[in-house]
């Protein structure tokens, strides 16, 4: 058989991911409309819903329906912070504010500032400064202190290390190499991570009301892993198993392969960059478009190459009818790249004004969004 | 070559030991008379010194000479919860009491109560319990709460967090399975618990003035892996390294062999013990007495096989030209087993009855003890 092309794990994610691969491979279920109509009895489906940006889930379908017979829900996400927040980052936070007024629920955020340290070529005092610098661009997306709750694990370890050494004693060095990929070069800190990041599933149940509120954790699924050992360790710890929705990858504007790298600066797009450094990233984007303007004409784009298409389809372009005519056209030929990157920077520099004045406010409220305020 | 007769790690200690091949494979140093006449010139030597109790040490000479330079020295021992205190148990931190003194040092004493549930078929609750009770004991031996800070890890985990995650960073589970024993299927708490061991080494430094500050280790040897480690990390953390001097175990009443176990009760002599009940394991107690009184009269007793012997030796019998009379004697047939074990238990249950008053007068202070108090 031949080698997978694609790599998705919590450290790396490259290649060009078959997501339906994925779905066996993690063996996650798909969406279904079932979830989808039960979702929009919510409140209208997200943009991220409808596109199919989250798209696999675990138990999604045991939370809709305990949560219509009544049952508390609470909404975990986090961040491992070892650079500034690009906007592949944001995508599952903008949806769990989201889901956060869908299922009127309190959200735990972890900032994960002791594993970036133990992975990373960075001190400590690195991941602390981003995890506060990170966590203004949560708050810039609308979420409110009276029902968000921001762990940094350096500040709130003690919080967290009951559940950690719990989920610990279960969890042999072997179960952790075969779902992480650790071996015996792996750091003894990053081998105990996992029961910490696992942790905040029975925490965030335990602040809320203990065993019968039921966990959703929203984000990427390449953090899959982790929910692995935390459903692993529900029976014992005597809590419903960890339910998650699952998200693809925003790929990054150098070709839709792979997810937006950290390390690649032309290939992302920052919260702080200025909107004219973001305009001219996204005016030199892969796109789908032919060599020359005649060709494309003629022969039409292929939005499916094209990351500018991408970009305005999973996240910048939420009215479905105007999305629809407008990859019509770039197929057609009616729109070409340079229009097309012009309308998406727009959107782009509209947002991270917007964005850019609502992080700077947010250094004010900071502080109220700490677990221990 | 034979397999050694004899086994010390931190969670096992077996066999007849032989000490001297001890210090060669743990690569640590005598204590040598050079180091006797530093620490005289600090306080009469303790019976512990003059008998050969401590025996070995790792860097003892450096902190003795940096210490009349006019160096602060801080002590860090302590204690994994599992069970009520037994005698063997008290030896270190007696001992410990005695070097406060002498260096004018505050003590670190940490409770691994988060340990003892990796390890152990024990609910958290229960190691959390024991290591309040173990503190009582620490307490009625006369520390004061001014100079000695009591550790609870599930507690205080924030505070020494920052420190094992540096020390983790450097420590691949390659080390640590080389180190203690570890396997793949040692859970990833127990495998991460080293760093957490080594860090309050230098949390003990940082509390008491930083980087100028020698970190002295009262403690038997069997917990000497856990100082390599620190040894290791401190050149990286900025750190003078660790130095420890060691013990040898007390054997259990039952033989000369190994350490007094926790788990044998006839075999050790608990502090909870009613002075009774003492009494009668000591007067059961294996001995190197001859099959009858006449025997041993003619031929007199072996004080090497005998524990009754090194009980009073090693740690109630404090009058040297006492103790070695009585040796004489034993070995002359002069003292017989019974007259020995009365001896021994009158010391014994005297230590008992009044370190049991206060044991129950340190309830009050308890908390005056803790890091966070």
């Amino acid at each position: 058989m031949a080698k997978e092309s694609f790599t998705v794990t919590p450290w790396e994610v490259k290649g060009d991911i078959d997501y339906d691969k994925l779905i066996k491979k993690f063996g996650v279920q798909r969406i279904s409309n079932k979830e989808l109509e039960m979702l929009d009895r919510l409140a209208p489906l997200h943009l991220f819903l409808r596109r199919g940006m989250f798209f696999a889930h675990r138990d999604l379908n045991v939370v809709l329906k305990e949560h219509e017979k009544g049952k508390k829900v609470v909404l975990y996400t986090g961040r491992g912070p070892s650079g500034h927040t690009h906007l592949g980052h944001i995508v599952p936070w903008i949806f769990t504010r989201w889901l956060q007024k869908a299922f009127k629920a309190k959200l735990y955020f972890q900032m994960t500032d002791d594993e970036k340290f133990l992975v990373k070529d960075l001190a400590l005092n690195k991941t602390k400064n981003y995890a506060k610098e990170n966590a203004l661009d949560l708050i810039a997306l609308g979420f409110e202190p009276k029902d968000t709750k921001i762990i940094y694990d350096t500040e709130h370890i003690d919080e967290l290390y009951p559940f950690a050494l719990k989920i610990a004693k279960r969890t042999t060095f072997s179960i952790a190499k075969a779902v992480f990929g650790f071996n015996n070069s792996t750091n003894i800190g990053l081998s105990f991570f996992p029961a910490l990041q696992a942790a905040v599933a029975f925490y965030a149940q335990e602040r809320e009301g203990g065993k019968d509120v039921q966990c959703l954790i929203p984000c990427a699924i390449d953090q899959d892993p982790y929910w692995r050992i935390a459903r692993d360790a529900a029976p014992y710890l005597g809590y419903p198993k960890t339910a998650t929705i699952l998200s693809k990858f925003l790929p990054g504007l150098s070709g839709p392969a792979g997810k937006m790298s950290a390390t690649d600066e032309a290939n992302a797009i920052y919260t702080t960059d200025l909107p004219e450094v973001a305009r001219k990233k996204i005016m030199k984007a892969f796109t789908g478009g032919q060599a020359t303007v005649e060709e494309q004409r003629k022969k039409g784009g292929n939005p499916d190459l094209c990351t500018v298409c991408q970009w305005l389809y999973l996240l910048f372009e939420d009215d479905d009818k105007v999305m629809q005519q407008r990859l019509e056209d770039y197929r057609a030929g009616k729109i070409l790249d340079g229009e097309n990157k012009k309308y998406l920077a727009d959107k782009v520099v509209a947002f991270l004004e917007e964005h850019q004045k609502k992080r700077e406010k947010a250094r004010d409220v900071l502080d109220k969004f700490s677990l221990t305020s």
